[in-house]
């Protein structure tokens, strides 16, 4: 694909500074960028890497400083940028239809314009919305339906009775509907299980990476509601909730019974005790160990999780220890000096535990 | 499924309290139950949330409060309502038998009642016992050997050699007897596979959570043993000992060679360093990092992992240090003053480090 | 298998010491050796451990001390450890040719004795070069490139326009190419998904662990330079860039476009955030989140992770807070002493704080 500037910014809506008769031919980051590409930049700080960089032309924002090569000025670079990628890297059309390989139970419903790769397994009463793609070797447990719009690929399973929305897109390897983590200890100390005979739902405009699980709930629903992303290798428990809008990043853990708010966003390897409540709103930093109930807008870090500015002071305070030791011990010689003047030439304290002794 | 809750006490062998007259249409947790459900607590502190709740009636212990719904006593409310999952929602029975997809190796052996899922791969030589149930998409690897009353759940790979005993569940996505994580550095840096030749044995009754990694050994076995409990996205390296009745929870791993005791509790997201010993009946709080062995009955925390109470205390310490800092200036000053009191009109102390500065 | 141990210090290039005839008929890890075993120990600190086992012959560096037991003597015991473990156990021969259950597209290519397992599918444009072995139910998406002589476990995915090098391992249930976790946030809040047009490099000599995920480059690149070794059930996020003979273990996660350098290791658990350069011949400890640029050579644990002279010192110094709080006591009392005595029979000082106090 090739593209004048010019057509590019008609397409984009954008407002062209500069030469729109330049070919555009491709689309980059702006380090990677060569001659031909197009780039752009999140914020104005990086402007002089674009400006020593090879990039042809550059998206930026209205209120940017000016570049010398040819722009494109938008209220919104990113979102710019990102439809100009479907421009130059349109997405390939798959074939509608099942595949001769793959095995539909004679009781399960597919819509209409529905695609099932080769070697899917879609079991009894188990049923697929208009337009989803279905990639190669999936396996869809009975029960299960699946909303329009969807995207799932190769080596996913959704087992029994799970439940996913419209727009969902799950990324390859993921396990949708494992049992909970759950067991009766009994006198021996041995575990027996308990039956998992709940269910996971995952509503409608959801994203799920690759590798994750979320578990069904022993009873009752497992949920991850509208909107929500879910990175690579995240393991989310049973009977959790997790509100819309909420992003969790990768092998992250939440535990049974939690309760996550909305616009949540939980970084990577965070983990959360079973049992808590996450506001909506809240940060949960990377790492963090959250072992309590987080209100509303909060912002947590360490583990154990504590509020931000708590979080900084602690490791501000740790920092200053060493020099902490030190004055402890200068003063205790200006007092042992202090001591012996007061008792003239009486004998030195008998105390004589020091902080230096300590280390 | 609908239920007298009289021939219910009957049935789960409950001591009835109240009511049996009324119908029990499903079973469901304190929050999420409506009209005709039956619940339990496992604390008497929810029965509040019991009486506040829709529930038609609740599954106590004999020593509990008294509740105004009516009651099923027993002595393990837990027990009962495992029981009573299985009435209301039995598992679907699994047809017996080769899917006519699956590839069976000649040289494989099955034994009675075994089903074999859709496009599952037996290789040579490998075994599956009696009423096994092997889902759809699974690879049985060379010389491989499940036992008896077996769950596998699709795309499950176990890899050759690998052995499984009886009444082990293994969760979807789950890799048995990947190789080893072993090089030899050679002088210019670079690492040379060692060939790992050994094996993965998972024990009776043991329980694999989904996406789950189990190495093979280099050379010798990594063992799982009977009755333990892994839950999702954790990783067992090579050589790696696993006691009976241990739990680990998700997105924990256990390093090469380590051994880790029976009826451990290893809680989410630790890390065990290589080549250390747990001790039996220990427990790993969560995040965990642990780089020593840990004495029998030990209760270890943090990262690097130490007592719990010298956990605790080093919590308490540091949020009680910016308290320290004042305290230590009030010092220095009450301390400033007696010497100027001491040297008469003489010029102050000429050391003037103070805790604050450090600040 | 069973040889002379002379024999076997001919095929090995071992010096021989004590009786050359004894038959070896296994290799076996010191603890777990039997009669008939061949074993060797990577530090002469385990050399108590041999002769008190029952292995019959033992590889011992040329320096070590001497060894009751029969020995071969060389410079690199664990080589030659790895070369005999190649004699013991050979790797079976796998057959060469598609099986014919698997579904390979017309326009993919195939050179020279490729083996491809049962229910895989290689789709369009893909390309596998000379010997590599794609073992079974394993997904190749359009355009993807492996190189020659490697292996590729059972369910492994490769999505489209991935490109992998020559001899490289992929262990079972590994996704590479999955979409980069990108999104937009619209003014209410919601995401939308940004295309993911970029792709994965994986080089030579890179072996990658099970369940690892490696996401795809937003546009350009994420690369695993030549001979890096990943371990299992690790995240390589969009545009990460990996430098050669690097490590990083399980469960690590590295976040979007961060650069890693040459010969680095990363311990299990670690987490690197976005946008950082890691340099050369950096080690970075367990469980460490690390949220800056690390200098070359450099080693860095903790989380935020600081130098390694630093966190021993945060640890040591923490330990000895609640000493500090006790000889601040001490001094206080002492202070409050000398200042009654020096105020003859005044009142004592009215400031009380006390680090006793704050406890």
């Amino acid at each position: 694909v090739a593209m004048r500037l010019g057509e590019l910014a008609e397409r984009l809506e954008c407002r062209l500074v500069g030469d729109g008769e330049i070919e555009v031919t491709g689309l980059a980051t702006v380090e990677s960028a060569g001659h031909g590409d197009l780039t752009f930049v999140a914020h104005a700080r990086y402007l002089p890497a674009v400006e020593a960089g090879q990039a042809s032309a550059v998206i930026l924002r209205e209120s940017d400083p000016a570049c010398s090569k040819p722009t494109l000025r938008t209220a919104d670079p990113y979102a710019a940028f990102a439809k100009a990628l479907l421009l130059f890297y349109p997405p390939e059309a798959v074939p509608v239809g099942v595949h001769p390989s793959a095995i539909v139970h004679p009781d399960a419903r597919l819509e209409d314009e529905v695609s099932v790769g080769p070697f899917c397994v879609i079991d009894a009463r188990a049923s697929i919305g208009r337009r989803t793609v279905v990639g190669a070797q999936v396996y869809i447990g009975k029960d299960a339906r699946i909303g329009a719009d969807g995207l799932i690929y190769p080596q996913v399973v959704v087992r029994e009775r799970t439940e996913i929305g419209d727009r969902v897109i799950i990324h390859a390897g993921t396990v949708i509907g494992s049992d909970g983590f759950g067991y009766l200890t009994d006198v021996r100390g041995r575990r027996r299980k308990i039956p998992q005979v709940g269910r996971v739902v995952v509503e409608d405009d959801a994203e799920i990476g690759a590798n994750v699980t979320i578990d069904r709930a022993t009873v009752g629903t497992t949920r991850i509601k509208r909107g929500t992303k879910i990175d690579n290798l995240v393991q989310v428990a049973h009977n959790v909730v997790v509100g819309e809008d909420t992003v969790i990043v990768a092998l992250a853990g939440v535990s049974g019974s939690t309760r996550i708010g909305d616009r949540v966003t939980i970084a990577g390897q965070v983990g959360i005790v079973d049992h808590v409540e996450i506001g909506d709103d809240v940060t949960i930093g990377a790492q963090a160990g959250v072992t309590n109930d987080v209100p509303a807008g909060a912002v947590v870090l360490g583990s154990p999780a504590v509020a931000h500015l708590e979080f900084k002071r602690g490791i501000a305070a740790v920092r200053r220890l060493p020099g902490l030791v030190k004055n402890v011990q200068a003063i205790e010689a200006r007092l042992r000096a202090l001591e012996q003047t007061a008792q003239g030439r009486a004998k030195p304290a008998a105390a004589s535990e020091s902080a230096g002794q300590e280390g």
